[in-house]
């Protein structure tokens, strides 16, 4: 077994659910990408003990935190937690690692989705392309780009891909490597048989491609975790943040609102404690 | 109507209740005596943001944080909150406030109950001499001193009461005023039929009395709020912190365990906001 604790999720809930394992002595691994959201607050009063902080101020102290402790982090987005029995597997694209807990603390899909997302989500769209950039070596490949990630994976992808074509809805200046076409419209819906097969923008413009991504801050709760339990787009848990899947927790924006500093760190710890006595 | 919102508590949880709820402009009360536990806490290291802190210096941010908005403090113990349908009634013995709603926050009894103590609860047994005192004025009280208020406490029933005890069972050095009569054993079982009419003490001396304070530093959630629901000792509430009876929510130590401060500010916050959109 690689790990104690996976926790997927480097904003505050995972930060703390990572600090309350490794005080429990316990070999803790957090994945994830850090927090646009908090880095760009320029005010959080509410944070007790803090009486105003800029949020990227209060992000740094939860890292600076987390760093006196033994706990390994990994800034990378995963493709899919699977449950195996009394294991976790989480498949991070390129190499399995495994764990005896999960924490899913990736946060929430703040942006509306394109029409047709969530039909055709793992029927050719995906939102990792450092995870599934594979399975398109050759191929025609879009990306709507939506965060600052997008520059960097369609990069990746286009190293793989025969064709890439960047959706860029924001109209931003973007340096991308030469060879990937940029298309300044904004998405309006993805159609196809099995599998998504075309983008429609919205002047009506169709791109046909083999493969479809979408790179935002985070993604659906249930394309993490297979037969995890959802509730009004939310992972369900009880109030020891235990999903209805064994020995995988869940904690912070992901669960539900209100989505506040505080209530995600105390989740994270109920979480991160939960997770460290769990047999 | 007196106020928005009234905690009863004045430790992590019920200060972030009253924060959050504040910053919604909620005219809001906090009730409480200060926590010992997180004071004489000699490092706290998993408060997320700060390393390593003493619960005195942890516990002063938080007040400080508290004192920068127009929040009122009462430095009490309560008798009860009654729901009366579209409001509450929060009691403090010599008078009665009202609220739009409530939150119970005054944390865990962590001291076993003397045998009887559940059964005889409001049945000769009191938690709250500032409240209940008064019932016995000219009475014999005995009263069990489990922490420094219980000298306070002891004092005041003096003055009404015809004959006071104090049951010492630490054995500790107390100044109390003169009349009062100091019994150094554990106290052992209540006993009584309708009501609790003797204590017996561990070397089986029996004394009788007409009323029974016993002054620890929390009392049984049951006994803050009548019909209030209770699972496995604690106050069951919702993912909103909301209890079985509208407009009452509850949070921290009281509603379960982790007995730690992120779970217990992050549920006051969560509390605190549903507080303050409750309409």
């Amino acid at each position: 077994m690689d790990y104690d604790l996976i926790v997927v999720g480097f904003g505050p809930a995972g930060i703390a659910a990572g600090l309350n394992a490794s005080i429990r002595k316990k070999k803790v691994l957090i994945i994830g990408k850090k927090s646009k959201a908090i880095e760009k607050s320029p005010s959080i009063k509410n944070y007790l003990g803090f009486k105003d902080l800029e949020g990227k101020d209060l992000y740094q102290r939860f890292i600076d935190h987390i760093k006196e402790y033994p706990v390994e982090i990994m800034d990378k987005k995963i493709k899919a937690v699977y449950a195996l029995g009394d294991y976790f597997s989480v498949d991070l694209g390129d190499k399995m690692l495994t764990s005896k807990t999960c924490i899913l603390a990736s946060g929430v899909d703040m942006g509306k989705s394109i029409e047709g997302e969530d039909k055709f989500f793992a029927k050719g769209i995906s939102y990792c392309a450092t995870c599934d950039a594979s399975l398109y070596k050759g191929k025609k490949v879009v990306l709507v780009g939506l965060n600052d990630e997008a520059i960097d994976e369609a990069n990746f992808i286009n190293k793989l891909a025969k064709e890439t074509i960047f959706i860029n809805p924001k109209n931003e200046d973007l340096k991308l490597d030469s060879g990937i076409k940029i298309i300044n419209k904004k998405p309006k819906e993805f159609i196809g048989d099995m599998k998504a097969s075309s983008l429609i923008l919205e002047d009506g413009e169709k791109i046909e491609a083999d493969g479809f991504f979408i790179i935002k801050n985070s993604s659906k709760p249930q394309s993490l975790a297979p037969s995890v339990k959802i509730e009004n787009g939310h992972i369900k848990v009880d109030s020891n943040m235990q999903t209805n899947i064994k020995g995988l927790f869940a904690c912070g924006d992901i669960v539900g609102r209100p989505y506040q500093i505080n209530k995600a760190v105390g989740q994270g710890q109920i979480a991160g404690l939960n997770a460290a006595s769990y047999k």
